[in-house]
């Protein structure tokens, strides 16, 4: 997993590596030795010495009876799990990074307040040693007091509001990315540029309307701003209104794939032509980006490294390393479509 | 959760009850009283007295340390959990019964061999009481030999092979749908019937063909037979192929929904009607049969009913009881295409 720090303090993984045994296997030996062979036992105890680790004496009793375990803690409806392809292209990564390390990915739902109390108790319970926190609605970050307290390794995918000295994240940068993708669009001769954006009280709507805001400066005209849901059937819904307000653009930015989409189809509905008469961009580079015609010029959120990222930094803190937060630069994918 | 028998062991749910706490409080006081409130502990004492509740002497350590939460098992990659319909609903109804419970569903992938290596050592720790097993390809039950001998309560989702007698199950009934839906199709008027069938190693794969074969009879035509894999896509390739045979049909049973859709998709462009001059008709009800055109007439597995069942099942083993076998009946579904 990359560079080190000199003389950085040996760490459970430099044992496993050393004795040539798993991360879950050196766990195990630290536990009391269930499930170990003597012959392991052995080489672990030896590596312990060589390479000098200490169990971590910041880290309170869940780093040293390990679970061996991650929660993947996500904090939407099982409908959204299975609509959003974003959770479960980040899902899909985490597990991959974890596998890496020998660990299993433990998805834990936590939508509702009652699923949300459970999940606590159940990571409080020891039986994860930390959680990869995924939450796009603000708000619902609300239980996280409690496992802040508890002094539970998480790391959070996008900012934690109200946690960001305590809790470590990564997130993609949805302020230069959006900036960037109308900057894209005016470079390109669009002078009237629509916007669909995301909902309100995610940290993804207002950024990337607030990016919108600012690339437009004195050109931003409120009537070409639309609210969606990040549906496909909100961006159908979005574009029926920029048409029916009757005022002109010749571009639409939309602030994910899934609205594009939906955009498009009202469009040609509408007998317009896309990008001729009207630019239509996204964001995310999700699967649909490419199965719509044209094929949609978007904004690719990093969603693998976000995982593996979450998940290197989410072992650091379990290590007993204070929370490191990252952002991740979004990139330009230039298709079709604008 | 339905009748009781007379005089029935008390269990943790009438202790429950009594008290009028969580499953949970009563779980944790008996596990020594972490989380749990002074006034909670005295209710929760004095209803395991009024019940005459005691720890289940059967059941190993396990029980008397109980995690408070139920393992979602699923031998599958992380691709299919997100493309097959069946999989998210199976999972959604064994969250909501499991909330009755207050008992959190942690999902465990263990589509590879890492992977159901890592699943049993997490479910072996104890981190839950039991796991729901979801299995749809033979051979992927390989695993369950360990967690058998651990005596870890399973109760899978269809018959899991060679471990009929030591691991509950609940199961569709598979033969007699797919003979209900042919026998349907023959009342209709329908004489040459073809089949797309499911891969031969899943049970869902052999059993609707065997009974596709045991209704007709001597009319049994290998010709008319082409394998799936479940997809959509395997479903074109099968109506291609059965179209480039050139033996005449007036019905095709596709073995589930999806390839069904396929189906229609190259009737379609083949210049035929469906139903006029070929039927269809699918397996599942899965969410595609009503969003194509014409709607698929269909036999439904009653997911929500079978993971429901499967809770109810596993709460029982978890409590002690022997492993209950299930088979529950299939619903034909008449809509346009057949």
């Amino acid at each position: 997993m990359g560079e080190q720090a000199p003389r950085k303090r040996p760490t459970i993984e430099d044992v496993a590596r050393e004795s040539g045994v798993s991360r879950g296997t050196v766990s195990r030996v630290l536990n009391g030795g269930h499930w170990v062979s003597p012959e392991a036992r052995s080489a672990v105890e030896a590596a312990i010495k060589k390479t000098g680790y200490r169990i971590n004496p910041h880290a309170r009793n869940l780093a040293t009876a390990r679970a061996n375990s991650i929660a993947f803690l996500l904090t939407e409806s099982h409908e959204r799990l299975f609509e959003d392809p974003n959770f479960s292209a980040l899902m899909r990564s985490a597990a991959a990074a974890l596998a890496e390390h020998d660990l299993p990915l433990v998805l834990l739902m936590a939508g509702s307040d009652a699923e949300q109390r459970r999940a606590t108790e159940f990571i409080m319970g020891g039986h994860v040693d930390g959680a990869l926190l995924v939450s796009s609605h603000r708000g619902r970050e609300g239980f996280l007091a409690d496992l802040v307290a508890a002094e539970v390794p998480i790391v959070a995918c996008g900012v934690p509001l109200g946690y960001e000295r305590r809790v470590g994240y990564v997130a993609a940068d949805d302020l230069e990315g959006a900036r960037d993708l109308v900057a894209y669009l005016r470079d390109h001769g669009r002078r009237r540029i629509a916007t669909i954006t995301g909902p309100s009280d995610t940290s993804g709507g207002t950024q990337r309307l607030e990016a919108y805001r600012l690339e437009l400066g004195d050109e931003y005209d409120e009537r070409l701003v639309v609210e969606g849901d990040y549906s496909r059937a909100s961006g159908e819904r979005g574009m029926r209104e920029l048409l029916r307000r009757g005022v002109e653009f010749d571009a639409v930015f939309a602030a994910n794939d899934a609205m594009a989409a939906g955009a498009l189809d009202v469009l040609r509905e509408a007998g317009l032509r896309v990008p001729e008469d009207v630019a239509v961009a996204g964001f995310d580079d999700a699967p649909i980006a490419t199965r719509v015609e044209p094929a949609l010029t978007t904004m690719r959120q990093p969603f693998d490294r976000i995982a593996r990222e979450m998940v290197r930094l989410l072992l650091d803190v379990i290590d007993g390393q204070p929370a490191a937060r990252m952002t991740m630069p979004t990139e330009l994918v230039v298709r079709e479509s604008a």
